[in-house]
């Protein structure tokens, strides 16, 4: 059970929700823990599919926005259960994302009459496949409970604004010669010789920069693995090269897939894997609304996040969390107290003008 | 037992070889039936080791000769006993190169006195790892018993003379950088990419043509495989690709290796195999002799056989036998019968003059 008083606060709340332990796939205690939460606040509708909770306002507002925060960590790595030291709170979760969602959580029954309407998401399963993320899930059945004007995913960012996000494609090129005795080489064509064409062009490929409402994202395409080759004595027929396109998102899947084609021309190339990026959705009233309430510049998200699942929807979104991304993942993972503090505060100017 | 009939006629006495089943490793029972045959013959001093036999003449003539085959096989496709159809002798060993064996234990036997002295070398593990080798083995303990002006290796040429051979070497080379997330990939710097730098560097290589003794050696520097890359979204910092260096016999290994590390300057190259190839050795009395009794010019062997562990003995070394090379290895190995013939013929047109 969450008590009043660890719900107040946002740092002891933090604190709270990483001691209960919530590797992917064994989130249905701090599911119960904080659906208990959620049901004790007469002003949210509260529906929980597995383990997957949506909390709702309901006060008429013109505009909605969605809070949202996976429950789930990594592998514990020897740092559970939590500790503090000064400003340093460590622990698995810490950063990656249980600061995020006690934010959303205290704010969700703390502040009964936002601004706009609120839609409070917690879900589980997204440090693992995609097939298993609860948010896809979720808007795979239950598209309209996401329904909103803007989101608002609490991921690390170190209490910086990360606007949209890079889409992701790999690829396969596949070189092709004919074999032979490579003491008569000439007899046959290398493959792994015409694979040196293909990295040519990557040598020579120039990556844009492209700004979208004041944020810059920063392509690239690379060769992520490569192989081929039949024995030591012989001219391989075969080799073949893994890219890996990271688009900025004013292109879509379809646009990206025909530019990794267009590089390649002349090669085969069969996609194996993608996924679209999310557009910085900074014109959203709510959005300018936020921007304003941090008072920083947004950057570019480099990465992929779930906020690409809510532009899938048609609902811009951002990152702002109090965690540090870079210690994501990490044995030494941990979040700093004042930015769980600073959190709070942003999104209850927000949210709410002030205190709540 | 091999009967006075079979000896005295060399396609006889190659079908009844192949029908002693000799897999590499199994070779007992065949060297058993060759020492037999060859210390009947009250001309030869026969030695063995293991299962190989050295059969020598002692005619006090001013030079010395050696004709040497391995009574090993690759095993057994199915192709066992031998059956012959027309001109076709079919079977396991008939091409590569117990046809070849029976020319030489068939001179052993028939040809008393030679024009020069004979060593007859009949030796095991051929076509298995060089360790094994059981030629590579008696230059190593009795190099005394391989003394010689000339050597003739009657591995299969389909009756032409092949010189000399091609050395091979391999080394790998590797390409390093460092690894950062595919999002943020101008923090890393990518080894797949600068193995392409490599491969360019290859793929502008404009290979030598030697002409030795009249003979054309056509080098080639090959990637023979290729590697490298950590998972779909790292920036890779370790990629390597190993590359097969056949050169012609007038570069030693060292100078074959110096030649390698100048074409990949800049690289780590670490060489981790190579054989020295063999001068053609046609100006030998007895090689000039040999060539007039086949009255065909030589070609450059392409490949690399065992005439080289002769040339590492100072000794010059030829490759003669009735197979054809492109069957051995085969599930088809097949000899041409009249190539037998023609065989036997020139080597006692070469060594005794005429008929035997």
């Amino acid at each position: 059970m969450l008590s009043h008083v660890v719900l107040a606060d946002p740092v002891a709340l933090t604190r709270a929700l990483v001691d209960i332990e919530s590797v992917s796939g064994n989130e249905a205690e701090i599911t119960d823990a904080v659906e208990a939460a959620l049901k004790a606040a007469p002003h949210l509708d509260v529906t929980r599919v597995g383990n997957t909770l949506v909390a709702a306002t309901s006060l008429g507002r013109p505009q909605r926005v969605v809070l949202a925060g996976h429950l789930d960590t990594v592998p514990v790595a020897g740092n559970l259960p939590s500790r503090t030291e000064g400003n340093i709170m460590h622990g698995c979760g810490t950063s990656d994302m249980k600061s995020g969602a006690a934010l959303a959580l205290h704010l969700a029954v703390h502040a009964p009459a936002p601004k706009y309407d609120v839609t409070y998401l917690f879900y589980d399963c997204e440090e693992v496949e995609s097939e298993r993320n609860g948010l896809r899930k979720l808007a795979a059945s239950h598209p309209e409970l996401l329904a909103a004007d803007f989101a608002l995913l609490l991921e690390p960012t170190y209490g910086l604004v990360e606007a949209g996000c890079q889409g992701t494609m790999r690829a396969v090129v596949t070189t092709r010669g004919r074999r032979a005795h490579s003491a008569r080489s000439w007899l046959g064509e290398n493959a792994i010789h015409r694979a040196g064409e293909a990295l040519a062009r990557l040598r020579r490929y120039e990556a844009r920069s492209v700004e979208i409402d004041g944020c810059v994202y920063r392509e690239g395409l690379n060769a992520v693995k490569i192989g081929g080759g039949v024995a030591g004595n012989v001219i391989p027929d075969e080799a073949w090269i893994e890219v890996n396109f990271r688009f900025a998102p004013d292109r879509s899947e379809e646009q990206a897939h025909a530019h990794v084609r267009e590089v390649f021309e002349g090669f085969e190339v069969a996609v194996t894997d993608s996924a679209p990026g999310a557009l910085p959705g900074l014109t959203a009233p709510p959005a300018k609304e936020f921007l304003a309430a941090v008072g920083r510049p947004p950057q570019a998200k480099l990465g992929w996040t779930d906020v690409a699942r809510f532009a899938t929807l048609g609902i811009p979104a951002l990152n702002f969390g109090p965690g540090d991304p870079n210690l994501a993942h990490t044995r030494e993972e941990h979040v700093e107290i004042d930015k769980i503090e600073a959190g709070a505060e942003t999104l209850r100017r927000w949210l709410v003008g002030g205190e709540c």
